[in-house]
């Protein structure tokens, strides 16, 4: 993350204003800006570091986004609000909508669409971060319904980012490391989650620690 | 079709140079610039009319796109190429795919990717026509598998075509009038397609006539 | 209907004691010994013309059901209770399941079951009555998403009522029908169910109505 | 095993016939009486060490086959040979057929037909080992699509062998140890599998040590 940091701090020099980081998602990062949402965590712990005039935090997230409708709205919310550092954090809806709707995303158009977005952004000079998805299920025994296929996804995430020098943040690891330790009764939500997805205050908490470590230290 | 005729009309008189037409589809369209394609076929009726000087056709279809591959590849495939008038037939996919791969298409995204797709278009001052997708299986007893929701987006594309000015090439009418009358065994295939999609050289005749119709009278 | 007409009067004379009647199927037909359900309804009918003393309605319902369970369970639920006639109505979950859960049955194989129900319910010199599922869906501008497919399963069954000597009740017709006729707004519920697959009281009496004409006229 | 080899040892000495063994399932089982299958492999197993005038296998395996398909066949394809044990090898479609037809089997009911062969069996003295699914793509790092689920029913069927009193043949265990081990590529087919889910050679050879093991020593 070393060079991320530099990058970040280096734009806060340079520009004598607020470097503004933009999280762009979906429910988990709509949620995100909520009370207890992890963007909110992630402003706190600026303030309590004193870095709060460094840095503005923007909520981008939308309820239901797969991949392309991220693309689809990035001019509009993302583009439109001039970020120096964009996270993305997206591909649950990718693949939990395949059984469920029928409508999720093919691997291959998954990782086109991603790329494309990153491509923009970077051709405007904005440092682009990338997360892979957290969970769909807490269990511990790998009887996840998806996970194999949100395992797949997530690699295809970690490709992404080597290659086209974006930082990861690898939340599927990070998820799946807290699960191992604490998740000892084989519970499939409650440990980071409050439904198997979304974010209760110890997913918020875990996610606005690891996000804190690779976007500003 | 009075509008378009004269719009087509009055773009090839002005400009002194052909009026150039871009189909933008999926793998029918793809087909559709083979040796007995529609859009080969609805050159030699041009020539046919010695009308061959005025228009030039392109075929601008990619197997198995739904209509946000569409959206993503409209830079590069379409405006890239100055079209004065595009034709889009899309949909097939974004149906069937939900029940073969779990990857179709919503219907409200559906209707946004489609409308934001014509919006920028249109924003070019390019003359869109849109198309219904034609069949997945041609049965005529109402026992098509995925007649139901095929019509449901049928029905949304009317809609859009009412709601943003484009003129509508009615395709799966025209399918269901000519199987009603052609196919009265109730063969799944092989009236107007090759397997329930694709079109075979009656499809292609049929498909060529109701587009020059619509294109070039 | 004639045949089973007879048949029925026949059984009751014959045996001097009541000719019981049981409706084996899923949610539809648990609802139907309901407070409004359409074997209540039927019972309701039978007082009013004087026939009750004749005949015994047993409902063998149970939600979610498709047509394998209803083989898995025939000895306890439906042999156990002697009856003299069956009225099996199964289908509806059979394709919903599909798209819903990814637990829907194949066509040939729903056949290969239904068929078995029936053989072992005639090995027993029971009558046996069959029902085409009613609706998943009551818009009337074919867009129900499933139509095609329920459509496909109802001449399944109309099949296996010509192959197996089976009378049948063709409630997929009788709802069409209806809705053709009192649906000119397309409604995709509120006609004859209350939420396009279940029953609503306009729903129970018109299934009453064509049941009573098949069974006890 | 213990329990399972004296039980079997008893029966070939009380009979002085030939202990009948009948492998029950999909078209794994059905290629396994092939030149090279699994129960082909056995048979000489069984001759190199003279055991052959005990044991006689017979192959009851049918490409497709769920859990119900197999309820709905053991009359005639089990009970009417006279086993005195059965191997059940099922799980694959179930899982797998939910993804590519929408017609896998709901995890409830996959235990409820499970349960209701395994008491059909036993209430005629029937001996029945039970099989969890092998593999659906033979991946080591956690992204085969369908893990999470197979691991699901594989969990069940544990449970069903502890409370139905049936010794377990863990194949989905054998099978995830021997990837771990000898899959250090991450391909999806190709070491105990031809296609992720029908045994290759080594796949038989594995699968017959394995049960040989369970059954006969």
């Amino acid at each position: 993350m070393l060079l991320g940091i530099l990058f970040i701090a280096s734009i806060a020099m340079i520009k004598q204003k607020k470097t503004r980081v933009l999280f762009f998602g979906d429910s988990i990062t709509q949620a995100g800006v909520g009370p207890q949402g992890y963007i909110t965590k992630l402003s706190d712990m600026l303030k309590d570091k004193n870095l709060d005039a460094q840095y503005e935090l923007l909520g981008a997230g939308i309820g239901g986004n797969k991949v392309y409708d991220l693309y689809l709205r990035m001019d509009s919310d993302v583009l439109a609000k001039n970020p120096d550092v964009v996270v993305i954090w997206v591909g649950v809806n990718d693949v939990w909508h395949k059984a469920s709707y029928g409508t999720g995303t093919d691997p291959d158009k998954f990782q086109r669409f991603y790329e494309a977005i990153i491509k923009k952004l970077q051709a405007k000079n904005i440092k682009v971060f990338i997360c892979t998805p957290a969970a769909i299920g807490e269990k511990t025994d790998f009887s996840n319904e998806l996970d194999g296929d949100l395992n797949k996804y997530a690699g295809i995430i970690r490709n992404i980012a080597k290659n086209n020098n974006c930082p990861l943040i690898d939340l599927r690891k990070m998820t799946l490391d807290y699960n191992l330790k604490n998740n000892t009764d084989n519970k499939d939500r409650g440990i980071l989650t409050t439904d198997g997805v979304h974010l209760n205050d110890a997913g918020n908490n875990a996610v606005a620690d690891i996000m804190y470590n690779a976007l500003f230290k």
